[in-house]
This record gives C-alpha cells, structure tokens and sequence, in this order.
C-alpha cells in the first residue's frame, strides 16, 4: 500500500506534511475500501444474491426492526457533510469535504470497528441537507454530521434529532464539547480548582463554541462567558442570530465587553475560533496558574510556547507536536461505539457528560504536560463507548 | 466468518435455502465492511486526518475534478433502491431492499474491486428520489439503481442522467437486458437463426421488458413485439401510460393480440413478467427449435422441463439450478468496472451492445445447455469491462 509508518516518516520529513498529504492521498486514492464479509462461492452467491436474499427481503417488509439482525445498518454510520465549513478553510463545498469524510471513515473503523461511509451532499439550504439525510437515513444506526457552518448546523441537527429514530450527533459541536470537558476536567484538578466556581471565557460561538458552552453549563459551570467577534453574548447585544440569542436566553449570559477586557482574572480562557482571536497580553491578563485552550487549528489562536511564559499553568492545542492535544478523535468513535452497541435512539447531554468524566479518568495523575489520554491509546474508545452506553 | 462454502452447502441441504440464507444473514449483520486502505499509526494521522488533510481540501476546493486522483471517488459507486420492486416482492419500502443492495456490493468487490455503498432511500415520488441521488453524487463515479418500480424508473434514471455527470445505469433494465441480448445472440447461433429476422415476443413491459425491447432492437431485430398483462403494446391500447406509449412510439409497435395468439409461429419468447404468464402450450405453439427466456424469479413463468418436452430448443431461465441461466451478475460488475475504467460520463446504448457481444463471445461454441457463461466466470468482467471502455 506504501503507507507504512517509517516510509511515511521519511516522506513528511523530506516534503513537509502538506506536499507528503497530497502524495500519500494520490497513492490511496480514497481512505476506505468496501469488502466482503463472506468469500464468495456458489453457496453464498445463492443465499446472500439470488434466490436465497428473497427470503430475507420478506422478513424484513414484515418487520423493519429486523435489519438490526440481518443487514449492516446496526453497525454502519454515514459521515455526512455538505461542505459549508471544512476544517478551517470555509465553504468549499462538498467534494472538498471529501477527504476529511473518508479519514473520519477511516478512524472509525480502524479505533472503533465501525462501518462509516463518507457522503459528501451537494444540498443548499437547511431543508435540502434535512431532506437529503432523512432519505439516507434506513441504511443507517446513527448519523455523524461533519464540518456544517454554524449557524445552519444546529437548525438541521435539531430537525434531524426530530425526524430520525438513530442518533444524530454533529461532532464539531459534541464531539469538540466533551474533548474540552475532559481537558478542564483534569485541568481544573491540576490547577487545584473547582470548574464550578471557574470563570470560564470561551472565544468563539460557532459550532464548537455553543455545544461547550453548552455542555460546560451542564456540567456546571456557573461563571460562564462566550464571544463572538463582536464581544461577549448577552441580552443587550441586538446583533445576534437566532442560535447566539438562544444561547443566550437557555444559559442567562449576560457579560458585556471584548475579549481583552473578559480575559482579565479569567480561570479558563478556551480558543474555539480563528488565529489571533485572543493574545498573549490577555493571556497574562487571567488569573494565576490560569487554564488556556487554544483550540483554532492547525494555527493556535495564540503560541502556546508564549502562552506559557506568560503564566498559563495548562496549555491546550489541536496540534500533535505540542503536549495536550485536543481532538475529536477521542471522542467520536467512541461515542458512535457506545451509541450502536445500545442501539440508541439518541445521544444527549447526559450521555456526553459521562463520556467526557470517562475520558477525563483515563489519566490517572494528570499533570500539566499531561492532561488527556494520546489520540490513539487503546483504552480511550472502551472507555467513552462504555460510559455511553451506560455500562459504567 | 462461518461462511465457507463447504458450511454452507451443509446448511442448505439441512434446512433449505430460505433458512439458511436467514441464518446466514443472522451470522453475518451485513454483507460488506468498510476497511482503511492505510494502517493507523501516528504518522498515517497526520497526513490522512488533521492536519494533513487541510492540504487536500484545499486543493479540491480549487479543482474538484482532483477527486479522482485523491479521493476514492472515482472507484466509488452508489447502489440505490426506493424500495418500490424489491426482487418479485413489490414495494416493500428501503429497509426490505437493503439486504439486496448489500449483496450487490458484495458482488462489486468481489467480482470486480469496486466500492459499492448500499443506499436504501426513503422517499416518496420521483422528485424525492432524484433530489436525493444529486444530492450523494459527489462521493460517487457511478450511480447503480436497483429494484426501483416502472414506470418511475424510467423518468428517475432520465432526469439523473441529464443532471449528473457520472453514469447512471438502472440494473433491472440494462443489465437485464445485456444479457438477455447476449443469451439470444448465442442461442440464434444454435438455432441458425438470424436475430435481425427472427420473431421475438417479449411477456413483460416493465423496467427489464422495455430496456430488452429497446435493446433488441438497436441490435438490429425487427420483428418485435412487447406485451403487458392486458396484451400486445401497439398504437390502438389506449389505456398505456407515457412510458410504454414512448415504447410504442419509438419503436413503431404494432401487435394486437394476447400472449397465446402472439407465441404461434414467434421464434423467441422471453418471460420478463411473473409465473404461468405464458403456458407450456404457448411455447408449444411456437416454430421448431423455439427459443424460451422464462426469466421470471424465483418461479420462471414456465417449467424449463416442461418447455423441452414441449419443442423448445433452447430454454434459459434465473434460476442457478438449471442450465443457462440468466443473471444481471454477468452483467453489472463489468459495466460499471468499465464505466469507471473510462472515466465515463454516460453509459448509453452502443456501449451495452458491445457489452452483450463480448459477453456472448465469451462462449466459444455454444450448444442448448450452455448458452452463456457461469456467472462466477473470471473471463466475464474483464471482457464486459474492455467492451464498455472500448478497449475491444
């Protein structure tokens, strides 16, 4: 396949992680393949094709409910995405999103045994995207949206959690949400804090932003600010699109101000936004030993090496090379593990903040160097779909 | 697995086809899994996932066409059923169809190392359908339609094929009708007849009858008529919807008469329909040495016994328990192996003539038992694949 580990170091050395990505795409030419369960044989081709599949086709008009037993679709999940935000580029439409689906795809199967298959929708509009994964929907046991913009995808996961009988779980939002959980978790014990009394900062109230803040509240977290560019959300600000004034109204915001002036005293100050959203100044600005996730990928909206020396005592970031890596990763498949082996019909908060103590108890003595499981430690997927699917 | 050949012959002598398929369906929970085409390790993360990936969205948002080269897009196939005619069943809604779309899947890699996605739709209405099938297209070199109800398949595949840029190949008509072509091309030999002369009736107006008629004749036969359960389609029926009036039409059909008047003196009778829609006297009736396609499945629309002893000279049917036997399996993987090979943008009529030919080829010296190749043939989806992409 020419994608072992040491051929691939050498690449990205030579090349550079952009030109070695491009490369090792070209090789593979798609992430995932579709194979066979069974070899086939005249045996199988007459109970799995023709005649035998008719028998099976019968039931199944009968009792829907069976295809759990006798089809894929208790295992399968579609990663679908319309393109509308990928990663940190913007609107460049589905076939760009592509890629991103299929590593997803890849992850899925390769941490946490699950058949995902990468759609990539070319819809326009709330209702076409809603149309669209509904009309996917029965070859499916749960639903991952992927890099939908905000403020769209939070009106079609709401409509979709209405519409469909699987879980519906957009990863920018729940997965983000739990990772950063997790991380404050064991922040806050590094730190020798409670997050209950924490002034929590987050900048940035897209997808990310929101479901935190979300969750965080929930767990919670009762000193709670979010901003968007134009400065704190509360009930003053006459600006605000329906989501932002929803967030507003279910978790009482009601700080004013920008940034620079919110930072100052601040415990937690979480990055969920763009390069330079926040400085070192602000972070000098919070309070001692503060606790900063800097979360804008794969540019930090500040240098985490500064961000130390000017006294944060736990630093997070989305990227590999530095210690403390947020990603979603450690959260999604197992999640979507914990979701199918329940056969749930929904994913909720509850469940979200146990995975997140789950995946915060990985770590057994946090320090701060040290503050979550590495993406691809073996216990992290047993361990959130446990917690998920409530057998812990 | 469980699912070697020798286990399962024992299972169907033990409990016949319709309990071992179930019991195998049970073993298995799906026919295909999706699987990395890369080993997980720290390296392959960065470069398929974050923040690698970035690189490749980034140049797929510039050049989407770059989605052959570096997605697996261009291997890629959609296999996509309503649910509306599952196998002889009627519609029995997308969960039913969903077992045999996963068996086609199966057979794509098997046969023909393609990733095929079984897509069981829930929609309602051509306009449904065909917003839903645009709207997946992106992740997707070609778009199988299975078991989708005439006259809707008809107006579905049209209005796909003028809005998509990738082939859009509704199996039930012509892979059907592929091989239909390519067992009469064969059995003319044995017969010594010429197929451009010969008087051929075909029992069955839906999807797989219209696209045979419409084959047939860009063949070069001629002396053709199409019936439905009311009788022969002709100008004076005035109770034909558009489609089989657009078959009328286009191919100037001017029969009168039920199935039993039709079948005296008619060289060759293909059954595209449902059991007893013709007798052991209508094949009786027919000129020497006739030439009999009951293709109904899994009950042929009359006993291939019977017909021999009635006069026909050569009998084929669906069933893989008798000689000859006609199965879209010689026909689907190489057309859409082909169709990707060539990067093709349409799968139109010409290419299916080359496509029977080759297949018919295949079968060096063909007698009344052996007509057509196996279907687990290793020769066929190469030769049907070189046929679509011309490369013969």
């Amino acid at each position: 396949m020419g994608a072992d580990a040491q051929e691939i170091g050498r690449l990205i050395d030579e090349r550079g992680v952009d030109e070695a990505a491009l490369e090792l795409h070209r090789r593979l030419r798609g992430k995932v393949a579709v194979q066979p369960k069974a070899p086939l044989s005249d045996e199988t081709l007459e109970l799995l094709y023709t005649p035998g599949v008719g028998a099976v086709s019968r039931q199944l008009a009968d009792d829907a409910a069976a295809a759990r037993e006798l089809t894929g679709r208790g295992n399968a999940v579609a990663v679908v995405s319309d393109g509308s935000a990928v990663l940190g580029l913007g609107d460049e439409g589905p076939v760009a999103a592509l890629p991103v689906l299929e590593g997803k795809a890849l992850l899925f199967r390769a941490l946490a045994g699950i058949d995902a298959v990468p759609l990539a929708l070319d819809v326009d509009g709330v209702d076409a995207f809603v149309a669209a994964v509904c009309a996917l929907a029965p070859s499916f046991g749960a639903i991952n949206l992927e890099d939908v913009a905000a403020p769209d995808c939070f009106a079609i996961e709401r409509r979709l959690r209405d519409a469909l009988d699987v879980p519906v779980i957009h990863d920018d939002q729940h997965g983000t949400a739990v990772v950063v959980l997790a991380a404050l978790i064991n922040a806050a014990r590094v730190t020798g804090r409670e997050l209950a009394d924490a002034r929590v900062v987050i900048v940035g109230a897209g997808a990310g932003g929101a479901a935190t803040a979300r969750l965080l509240r929930a767990h919670g977290v009762s000193r709670l600010v979010v901003t968007d560019s134009h400065g704190a959300l509360g009930p003053r600000r006459d600006d605000l699109d329906d989501a932002k004034r929803s967030l507003v109204d279910d978790l009482g915001l009601d700080a004013e101000g920008d940034v620079g002036e919110l930072a100052r005293d601040a415990d937690v100050l979480i990055g969920l936004s763009v390069p330079e959203a926040f400085s070192v100044d602000d972070v000098g600005a919070m309070a001692d030993d503060g606790i900063v996730l800097a979360l804008a990928n794969p540019q930090p909206e500040v240098d985490p090496d500064e961000a130390g020396r000017a006294g944060a005592a736990v630093i997070c970031t989305g990227r590999s090379d530095y210690p403390n890596q947020v990603n979603n990763v450690l959260a999604f498949p197992g999640l979507f593990r914990g979701a199918l082996d329940a056969e749930a019909e929904e994913v909720g908060e509850a469940v979200l903040l146990r995975a997140a103590q789950a995946l915060a108890d990985l770590v057994e003595r946090p320090d701060p160097q040290s503050i979550l499981p590495g993406v691809l430690d073996e216990r992290v997927v047993p361990a959130v779909a446990a917690a998920v699917a409530g057998r812990r």
